[in-house]
């Protein structure tokens, strides 16, 4: 069977709308993020809401004949983004954020907020590796201080889209190379 | 933006191994049943381990060329079915059936064991539609009467895949006409 | 350190206000067993909202001096039984019926509802024992069929609290007595 | 009815061992919090574990004749802490963390991990205050950038419990007096 995709979640505030002018540089930053992602053919997660950073993301990788999942917090269809393709409806509003952080092969967090926060922490507590892009220097100095070796940072998208390719080459050399890895 | 593609949920006990001889009914079942999904172009949810019936409904619907969804009890890796091409990790355990139920626009139980009435049980308190496939005369008295204008029963793969077109035409015709029953 | 004290579990329908005449069965029903729980020194588990079965057994147990426990579906303090001691928020809607499940030692269902009927094939499904108090010959026939030696049928509160006092005594046994059964 | 006993919250390492010496300053700190939290008539909260952080709260808690609540993240009874009372078993993993968040009426960070950066983010993505004790300065300049309002810093364990107390009769102020604010 051949292998199955990878997913990358693209995290971010939500509050900002997509809509409003002028547009919000994470937001811009999103729509090119989610457009690489679905240019290496790789599968966009994000947490499916209408707005933000998350989309923006489904948005640009929409544009770019992408698949994206979104993993709501509400039991409901009432504030899914038009670009997600897959809406899982979880009903958990923000324990979510833990689904986000187990099913991506690699997290990027598009500017910061408590969600997103949330998000990276419990990522890092599943020891999956997470790029930050545009965030701030007090969350790059607070998460390279809590898990140096899973955090990385992206000055732009093209250093994020980096990142995350060298990431996926040394998880699959890892799931090739190392059975001992599993039993941990 | 073209329609999302719905989602149908199969479910079933896991307990029975696919490649086990002689092929246990339900599994026979469910095979044919995601053959049936792909091939009406709906996407398929289960609960994603490798074994049962969502394993089986995973391998039928790839067969005929479908996308198939599988909503993992596990935090990791261990026990995807290899059908299964969007794995959602929640780590939530049996918690995780809840979002089986939200997320499917019709669920299909094929055979019935505890997880299964617990799935059953959670999409007809999110009042989503149900259809009984060869479960057994106990199930189907119990929750019809739990249920009664949610509860389907079809005899084979057939009657199970008219009862989905019909129930996936009333919501899309309720949602186009019915602008009043989203305020309930 | 001195043992803790055992949970006991009520699920039942929510949707009968406590208050309303004519009282219902389930509600009086409701009232007695958690009096009864608290009268042997046991901890009251349910759903803590202020409604149904669950508020009256919470409304039962407090006035016979006893400790209750409600997990609640929402976010927040909104729609909190009174009668509840100790709120745990869950914010996770119907998926919370799970952290019932495991968390009791023993679950007793008052009627039955799809709700109350997710929580007990849960605790089925977590191989916990469930006591159906005045539900409906179908529900004891379904579920006595998925698990044989799990359930148990009480006509009366007084039955009810006999087949918990025979659990907990059998499971105090088995911890003390059964080791080889924790490696199952 | 007489009104709840607060809830408050304690989050830290799990992974220091409480019996090992030397002890570890997050330990002590954890014990005399817990004491103090008993000694005030508040409700214990935590992880449940017996290791770390979690752990050694309520054993000062329980020494100081209080009641401890554990959020456990597994589904059974494998490494809760003896010194909990009463035992929540989610089997939620670390989606857990939201229940923490939402359940106390203030949480308090006793040094710092991936875990415990995850649960003060989702306190104030739910905009419940949180107190940060002995953590780092980093952790300091992060949350109170990502939340000025809610983020309070202590230096010692008279100075948490000052604030708790403070934060308890500001949101009992709350509650009586600003009606609006439910609305929001």
């Amino acid at each position: 069977m051949a292998a199955r995709k990878p997913i990358i979640g693209v995290m971010g505030p939500g509050r900002t709308e997509v809509h409003t002018e002028p547009v919000d540089k994470h937001v811009e930053l999103a729509l090119e993020l989610g457009k690489q992602i679905a240019a290496h053919g790789w599968l966009l997660l994000t947490g499916g809401r209408n707005i933000g950073v998350m989309d923006a993301a489904c948005r640009g990788a929409k544009s770019a004949g992408g698949t994206t999942i979104g993993i709501l917090p509400g039991p409901d269809a009432m504030d899914i983004s038009d670009a997600v393709d897959i809406p899982i409806l979880t009903g958990l509003g923000s324990a979510r954020d833990n689904i986000n952080a187990l099913s991506a092969s690699v997290l990027v967090a598009v500017g910061m907020g408590p969600g997103t926060a949330a998000e990276v922490a419990l990522a890092l507590k599943a020891r999956k590796p997470v790029v930050l892009l545009a965030t701030n220097p007090e969350a790059e100095k607070f998460f390279s201080g809590l898990a140096p070796g899973l955090l990385h940072v992206a000055g732009d998208v093209e250093g994020a889209v980096t990142h995350v390719k060298g990431l996926l080459a040394a998880q699959q050399g890892g799931a090739a190379g190392g059975a001992e890895q599993q039993q941990q």
